[in-house]
């Protein structure tokens, strides 16, 4: 059986979602055929996305203006931190955790020269510029993969030439872990980084 | 920390679909940003079924035309069986099977006189004006929950006016199903619905 065709499109149109297989997406777009307010909502709000958001000129974060609220917050930038991550939603996290209050740099990506991905598609050129004017700190907060690590190590370099202290965030035990549930190499890295009490 | 107001927006809009959670829905539409071919394919998609889609004359299935595929086959009619369902995606599942080559009819609901869901909402009159020509077996394949039996009984009763034979699936051992996993509603149901070898 056969779902007329621009039942079809919708159902392979949400397949773009990421985690949504055939079964899901059938089930999306029956729900969307019966909620017909939601559905317009939806499709109206990708638009409107679409056309608003942008990159910010300072940070390259998700914003519909030219500069995001955390750029145009004086008080932020008054510490000469920025905090590298290599996507939006990690800016999201650490704000989660009240622990910092500078700026950040969105790289959108990571350092991975078999893809093409190189410092010019991070924007690595836009961070450089920003290096030279009172910054003293830049917070590498990519995560611990080889992607990640090659770039955190692209990005000591850079900001070595300016003399800006660099860090990078602590491995170790994650909170609540069990250490029988732990792999080895995060088990590695607490032991190798453990601190006198 | 707060989102540009038409991302947040979108997020809110995600949440219409089935499953989808704030956190989903926040990976969604940052999908939708990253993907613009993808997101302007599924906004678009939706406006389409939407001013597309309608409900079959006959059967009320969603169709694109007047009548959908299965209506108009006049193989499907020949034998005189319709098969009434709660959902459209119930049609595809019992076509999954193989083993019905009759025509649908599509409650889109069950009768639910508590959500003011009578047997106009369901559209029974129609179903009712094509039960009086050629149709010999009416098979109620309305799931077993409380609205699903209600609404199968009520079918029956008008079935028999015109003395057409009414079935309803039957009940009993999923297949595969470990007799020490079942429920005991569905292991009686099993039990009194057993058949001679």
């Amino acid at each position: 059986m056969k779902f007329a065709p621009s039942l079809q499109q919708l159902i392979d149109a949400l397949r773009v979602l990421p985690g949504v297989g055939p079964k899901s997406a059938q089930r999306m777009a029956f729900t969307l055929l019966e909620d017909n307010h939601g559905a317009s909502q939806l499709a109206q709000s990708i638009k409107q996305a679409q056309q608003t958001i942008q990159s910010c000129q300072t940070c390259q974060n998700y914003t519909q203006s030219a500069q995001c609220d955390i750029c145009t917050d004086q008080t932020r930038s008054a510490n000469g931190q920025i905090c590298v991550v290599a996507q939006p939603q990690d800016v999201l996290s650490i704000e989660q955790t009240g622990h910092y209050h500078g700026r950040y740099f969105v790289l959108k990506g990571l350092l991975s020269p078999i893809d093409g991905i190189g410092p010019e598609e991070l924007g690595l050129d836009k961070l450089q510029s920003q290096l030279q004017h009172g910054i003293n700190e830049l917070i590498l907060a990519t995560s611990p993969s080889v992607e990640g690590e090659a770039t955190a190590f692209y990005l000591s370099e850079m900001a070595k030439q300016y003399n800006i202290t660099v860090t990078r965030l602590a491995q170790g035990l994650p909170a609540g872990g069990e250490l029988s549930a732990l792999d080895s190499r995060t088990l590695g890295h607490a032991f190798s980084g453990r601190k006198q009490l």
